[in-house]
């Protein structure tokens, strides 16, 4: 196998954040799904961004973040996701290109616009969020960068682009690439309710595609429609190499080679936005397999970056993620 | 005198802020004027934020991050200021509107695109600006909503917008049209360069149309060719009703009637990014007069302003300053 020139190459929904406070009586009065992520189409997204307080702009999209995220560990990325040439596809490429990942799909030059998530931030650092895909669903097999998924150690696949057929396509011939090279495929569920939507081709994926899942107990429990945790575990443990579970204040479990691993989460002084919690999990444990840690560390790093990251607003670090770590010391 | 609709309307630069850390070294390396605001083209623009760090946007403009400062207290506030129908103009409309800012200006439907300011936020606090001013200057004096000033107690310009000939006169066409309806002019100088730049003009600024003055210590000794601050302030005091003077964490200064009262700044427990400062300390000021508060309150209320939105990236309020007051009992 040759030489990697990336530790992680992610293939995502390229989108761009609007963060705003709420309060829980707007999230009933709107009647959002809370601590969901749901899809909306152009006209909701206009008509909620009028009911929406003052935002603040940032890149997201799941795998971006994580990408984000792997950048500031010091690793070296990739990343795969469609933007139109609009102002806020230009805001998007900048703040992904300007953390040092690589990031070369051509933007659409018609069609919908980049796409954007609004994000309702409750008190208790909950978030809400409504997704208006754009432009990012138009992402297909012609977008997915072959020679950079061969030159990467792993790709880094978001359950959230699951949900559009053409995308759907795209991302089994990313897994399909990656695995002809000899390289691993990672997997994120991304959300309960798009399993749920999706759940006989997400099974179908993991059985077939994925050799590391990451996944946050509502999503594996939705995966293999079981109520209870453990159950979910041991089903997953047959069929990935490695699974990292999520269990928000809980830590996390990491399931491999029929070994289940719990690792505590880290000490946080204040909870201030979850968004991008499971997307820096999933960098900090990349991050670490890339390194050749043992499982159980890998888990700490993500510890560690969610940890970063849900003390401010926004999705992506505040703070380098490399100095962190050597501070922490893990 | 007919009754106020608004306390305040604003007329200024409508500008979205980009806001990203940047050390002392890339400061120096870019060349930049350090805590200044410098004037940019579109092709520096880009060339800039092509080496910016990831960035944050928020809309900003001086006068409107003053008036949705405002409307944190509580205070009925309008806005002029010109965007682009484009996604940043959008974002602009927005946010300002959603604060509660009456904003009705027509977008420009071409030309240069909705104004944007990079600011890059050392690690002292400081924010160094770079703007690229965009359709914004394109306000002209058939964007003067005559009825809208009309109809507020105090109309409050920007000096940064003075930097272009037709704003200018738009300028100066609001400050007469206030006037003539017994209303009160407000200024801020904005900024030390920009004063250096047309001190003759805001001389006779100041001495034909304004009876509220905000400056800071740089801003009034340019004004006045003195290096000494004592010396600015016996001179503003012949010219204004009113003069607030800030002097940074040495609070602000009142001149007004031949009197001078110094108000001590509010205690802030970590300063993050400096940006909005002095906007937020005119909000809490005008807010203070529209409610017929002593001088000293006013002051006060500016300072209580200030010190929230320096605790925090981003130029505007983070939390209902309005209830950030009654709970100081100013």
């Amino acid at each position: 196998m040759a030489d990697a020139t990336y530790d992680v190459i992610g293939v995502g929904n390229a989108i761009v954040d609007v963060i705003a406070q709420a309060d829980e009586a707007q999230i009933e009065t709107l009647g959002l799904a809370k601590g969901a992520m749901t899809l909306i189409d152009a006209d909701q997204a206009r008509d909620l961004y009028g009911q929406m307080g003052p935002g603040m702009e940032s890149s997201g999209g799941s795998a971006a973040n994580t990408l984000a995220g792997i950048a500031s560990f010091g690793g070296a990325g990739a990343y795969i996701g469609k933007v139109r040439n609009d102002q806020l596809g230009g805001v998007f490429r900048h703040d992904i290109q300007a953390v040092g990942v690589d990031y070369r799909t051509q933007p659409a030059n018609d069609g919908p616009p980049t796409a954007r998530c609004l994000i309702f931030v409750t008190p208790d650092a909950e978030r809400t969020m409504q997704t208006f895909l754009g432009v990012s669903v138009e992402l297909g097999i012609g977008d997915i960068d072959a020679a950079a998924i061969e030159a990467s150690r792993i790709t880094y696949l978001e359950g959230y682009l699951f949900d559009k057929e053409a995308a759907k396509e795209a991302f089994v011939h990313a897994a399909e690439i990656a695995h002809a090279a000899g390289r691993k495929v990672a997997l994120t569920l991304s959300d309960a309710f798009c399993v749920d939507r999706h759940r006989a081709a997400f099974l179908h994926l993991v059985e077939s595609h994925v050799d590391i899942l990451f996944a946050n107990e509502a999503e594996i429990t939705s995966l293999y429609s079981v109520d209870d945790f453990d159950a979910a575990v041991s089903r997953i443990s047959d069929q990935c190499e490695i699974a990292a579970v999520t269990r928000s204040e809980n830590g996390s479990v990491v399931v491999s080679g029929g070994r289940t691993q719990a690792v505590p989460a880290m000490p946080v002084e204040k909870v201030v936005d979850t968004t991008g919690a499971g997307d820096l999990y999933a960098a900090g444990f990349l991050y670490g397999l890339t390194q050749g840690r043992e499982l159980a560390d890998c888990a700490r790093i993500g510890g560690l970056a969610a940890a970063e990251v849900i003390q401010h607003y926004g999705a992506r670090p505040a703070v380098s993620l490399k100095a962190l770590l050597a501070k922490n010391g893990i």
